[in-house]
């Protein structure tokens, strides 16, 4: 759905984190980098031996480059996967454990850290089981999280967009009880988090007037007040004031019809009120392909949407689609942020 | 997604009723007629001279015979649409007005009140405005509500289940805010509802041992109480009580991805917790083509999953893929219904 654009300057590349090595993501970083034909360069931040194994329980044929530092990437990519000297464990893919999770977290540490310090151009977070790292790192809430905290930025402005083929959207408020969301829905958070995606869409994905079309809480936006009253007392006063700030915010709509195929086109980010009425529609749509990207930032972040699915780790059968289309949007948006920024 | 079977009895037709005058029900009545090779006979209660117009302005060439007796409906469908003696009124879509709702609304009670009776085999109900009928009739809540009372249900019994190509869902608690939902969500209200849906898959929908997927009511089914414990204190009791009565309830599941294209197939329906959760997903895939179906009552009554749609009403614009389903669907139900008690 983004506009397409030119590519990475020759020295820089991505930085993928490994993800929870029990997990999909070393295979899904194995079957990326076969695809490569088509994708920006990427380096993995350790885990050499597990990428190893993973490719070959699935059959990739890969070599695997060691490298000791990040502007050595691009050059070698062509011949083989790129892994930056770090920690490294064992490939036992379905049966997680806390060194496997230590291993993530270093992972993770390392490619956001390249990230910040502008000798990665962006990070691609392989996905991780947020109950186990917070096993061995108690401060430990997300990925997204850890992020806004690396950049120095308050969480409140890292904000979560889910991209996939046929739908942007963004849940306002994300990880907590459905009973606590009319609470924590407030006109400042609305409009916080709406100018945020105003501006990263702008800026990141070059469109000049973006469009955002905000749902309302209740059914079929609540029916002038019929069925709660958020509509009118919190979502359509933040959608006034965004609206006179220049921001082309409309809403709030019936959360219902606002994801069905013939209203899709007339917005360009759907911004939802809670966590299931954005992925709900977006799993429904573009289970495999969807991409999870955090806003607001400085530097680029993106994931695939889906988790660690240990269930099916090491068959061969997990889908790469979200993986790859992940590196391929995070480097759009490096790219893009390169050329502004000189 | 319901398996095929026979037809009606040959003397017995649906009753479908008008809908708003004013909204796209005429037209899409019309147009459901103008397909009818593939139909089930059906005839309109009332509304003679605002089909005519609505016929006339959408380009569909049909004569309306009037008839006096539900069982002359059959023998004339073929040849032009059935109308019931009935109240009439002026055809001026998109202008809804109070003469209006009032004919919707005697269109529906004379619908409803022969499906009661046994002279029709079920009733369709064309789209009304909820807010316009209840001006006429202060104890109007809606037409599901409307069907049960003239049964002699509880509203509780009336369970509506969406039904598109793509998926079969409950919404278990429907027109409420929100916020009320937590609360109203007890143990009882989904064992009673969840009974009524395995029942009606089994009788209605020739399903011998329905596959209920619920989901969670919280983000990723709560993650073990991390985020919500209705899941545990409510909704996990609730499908063990079920399971021990022989009903095949699966879940809580997370509702991402219970709606993805790779877990429909693990179930005959998907019971969510909520309007959105619901209605989301089905619109999603399936805008044009959702059909509302009331389950756990005496009458078959299946109505398009739409509006009145105002907005476009009169304009030839209108898909009718919706009314075409929902009367396929209630002739089906009917149908079997008829073979098993008959």
């Amino acid at each position: 759905m983004s506009d397409s654009l030119g590519t990475l300057p020759l020295a820089v590349s991505l930085a993928v984190s490994l993800g929870d090595p029990a997990g999909v993501g070393p295979e899904l970083i194995v079957e990326a980098w076969a695809q490569r034909a088509s994708q920006v360069p990427f380096f993995v931040t350790g885990g050499a031996g597990v990428l190893a194994a993973a490719a070959a329980r699935r059959g990739v044929t890969l070599d695997i480059i060691p490298i000791a530092d990040p502007a050595e990437a691009p050059g070698v990519f062509v011949r083989g996967l790129p892994v930056l000297a770090g920690e490294d464990g064992d490939y036992r893919p379905g049966e997680p454990d806390r060194a496997g999770a230590a291993l993530a977290l270093a992972s993770l540490t390392a490619a956001v850290a390249l990230a910040v310090d502008g000798r990665a151009a962006g990070v691609v977070t392989g996905p991780v089981a947020k109950s186990a790292i917070a096993a061995v790192d108690p401060g430990f809430i997300g990925q997204t999280e850890f992020c806004a905290d690396a950049c120095g930025n308050a969480r409140a402005d890292a904000v979560m967009l889910l991209a996939g083929p046929q739908l942007r959207t963004v849940p306002l408020t994300v990880h907590c009880a459905l009973a606590d969301v009319p609470r924590l829905l407030t006109r400042a958070l609305i409009e916080h988090r709406c100018r945020i995606v105003a501006r990263a869409l702008r800026a990141d994905f070059g469109i000049a007037a973006p469009r955002l079309a905000l749902t309302g809480l209740n059914p079929h936006a609540g029916e002038a007040g019929r069925m709660g009253r958020e509509e009118i007392e919190v979502i359509a006063p933040a959608i006034a004031a965004l609206r006179a700030e220049g921001i082309d915010a409309t809403g709030p709509h019936p959360a219902d019809t606002l994801f069905a195929a013939h209203l899709r086109p007339t917005y360009d980010v759907a911004i939802a009120m809670y966590h299931d009425q954005a992925l709900v529609p977006l799993k429904a749509l573009d289970f495999d392909e969807g991409v999870n990207i955090t806003l607001g930032l400085r530097i680029v972040r993106a994931s695939p949407d889906h988790g660690t699915a240990f269930g099916i780790a090491g068959q061969g059968s997990a889908r790469a689609n979200a993986m790859i289309a992940a590196i391929r949007l995070a480097g759009e948006v490096a790219a893009r942020r390169a050329l502004i920024n000189g």
